[in-house]
């Protein structure tokens, strides 16, 4: 009888790629259902339809915000996966956390585009959307650090530097996320430039994976 | 001409994966739409959206109890079609049922969000829970059986003890679950703990196959 | 230049198995959308949560038929793609015709869940029932007649019975759900009776395709 | 140390198949949650269920067009990545925007099915339509032209005069979507009349790619 060694043992990480392949597609697809459909009382009471789609401009903003952000989740753990090619039952549990965080995102959304305009809510409208921006980033650190250690799920010869690069990475993005969302309890605004600095950072193209010379097969 | 021999023969397994992924990967999706965007009137009538926004905790809370549920049964269902290499038609009806279990738990998740704070309707709403949180277990079990039955859609080869093992688990969770049903018509806050404690015995890793020595190809 | 000869030519099955795999995913769990979360009022008014959730029963059984129903289709998806292995413009073209209809389930089955116990509607309601059932079944037999017609999207030695046994099928569950339709009118339960025979039927396994004597590539 | 001499490196194509398939997937089935169910109040002020049913056409037409018409962009994204092979992080953002774009016309098209009755908004609606049914062009546009700019993303033997014919199609269709676009300020149902006939030209089979003789490998 074969006595396996490990309960952890590694899986093919086929799957995991098409559940959250699934969950992101989904969650940015939700997107569009934030966007009311007008009844037609909405419609008099905004003076014509023509009124009413032009009013609702801070929901086009949100979307298209809101899509570009999961969009770069996705890309992002697309190209994470170009360099982790296996899983194991506590990696696919963290994982769970970090689709948990993403799928959050449609509805501080929805808040952002609903009271951005409200001079009441809009400080809490912002905060909610940039603790929806942070949430992603915890479960995300976790990830890297988790596979990373002692070289667990990615190749022998990843570079050290890259690695250490990639967690800089994120913790610079948590930190600027948190000023964001200290300021958003004062300046709605500015808390938002903040986040659309952190986006328009996300936008650039992530590092390339650096391999160390004496190649081994993983 | 090739008569067949047998009406119910065997079928390759990529596809139910495919579609399982899809179910799975929505009805997690789906549990952020329970959460409802305030209306104004709401947030008024909570005095503020930051007050609104820390009353529905419950809400976020059944997010994340029903996330981390329907999470670990993906990432069950990813371990055991790493030793279920075909499916064939009634398998497939099976685990249909087993997909449409699953995909209820949004519905009493919602429920228990929404009530378990009310003191006149939150047994109602732990009950309706405790039903969600075990239908999906019935299924399953039939499932095992009628994998495990003679190695009909496993290898030759796995240990029949190990297979014993998994059967008798899946009867120690509806059990448990059970009890925790019977629980919450006196005692919502009782059942919740138990059923708390299943999902905590959920998150260790399942076990690893065994295999017998004597190796037969499947 | 290499000219091509066919502006028809044929596409690998596999992005039209993924997309499938996708709609069905999505509109079987749809479904648990259409069983309403109560408000406060519903429940107030059924006398207790307990009440509500009781009296709700016809909206589970249409939950149940309607991911049944789906899952069926599913299934026989999966089957009916064990034996086409190519696609091309038109096939892709009724394909959509195809899923179109069975995601227009979800909006009859819900009224069905909604109205059956209502005498003034149940009529009504169970003809826009039939309708939905009838829908998916006459693109199936376009999609049938055009993938056999001079074996253009299956195997050369697929047996010729063997591919006129699935026609006849087809117009058999056509016809029958045509009788529920006309019933209907006069009789809801009849009407549903009829349906649920259609769906007995449909639960046994589909035929394995039998092939002539001289293999030919494919 | 491997240095990577370009940080937007080629990646496999796979994952963005399957994220599209899963977004378009999901867009084409969240149309049918356009088409309301009923309650009880709706349906005695249109008197009786099947008067409701038979009132509501415009929403079946709009299904049915908005179902067909993101059906036809996958099935045209399906023949595009026949000769796109690999993707790199610049041509997933503007792909990104492209899936925004498709998402965005289940909100289009549910106000379209909504208002395209009422004498006062039927302009607005259709106006709507039309710039969602723009929006997708666009990206498109720019993905054609980066994929093909110096045969970024396609093989180096992909006929230059087949490349420039998908370019000019696209800009022909964006022009016609313009020309509807400018005609629905006055004429809802003419403009409707224009993008009708732009979605029968879709339905016809795309180019088949034509390769210069000289073989290279991509």
């Amino acid at each position: 009888m074969h006595k396996p060694k490990n309960k952890n043992h590694l899986l093919k990480i086929d799957r995991l790629l098409a559940f959250s392949d699934g969950v992101l597609a989904i969650a940015i697809t939700l997107l569009i259902l934030e966007i009311k459909i007008p009844k037609h009382d909405d419609i008099v009471h905004a003076g014509g339809l023509y009124n009413y789609l032009y009013n609702i401009w801070p929901s086009y903003l949100s979307y298209l915000v809101s899509f570009l952000v999961i969009g770069i989740y996705w890309s992002n753990h697309h190209w994470l996966f170009t360099f982790i090619h296996h899983t194991n039952h506590i990696f696919n549990l963290i994982h769970i956390f970090f689709l948990m965080a993403v799928c959050f995102l449609p509805f501080t959304s929805a808040i952002l585009g609903d009271y951005i305009l409200d001079p009441d809510f809009k400080n809490a409208a912002t905060t909610a959307y940039c603790v929806g921006f942070a949430l992603p980033i915890i479960p995300l650190i976790i990830l890297f650090f988790y596979a990373f250690h002692k070289h667990r799920l990615v190749g022998l010869n990843l570079n050290r530097k890259f690695m250490n690069r990639q967690i800089v990475k994120l913790f610079s993005g948590l930190f600027l996320t948190i000023i964001a969302l200290g300021v958003s309890f004062y300046h709605a605004f500015a808390a938002l430039a903040i986040i659309g600095l952190g986006i328009l950072i996300y936008l650039l193209p992530p590092d390339v994976p650096i391999y160390d010379e004496e190649k081994i097969n993983d």
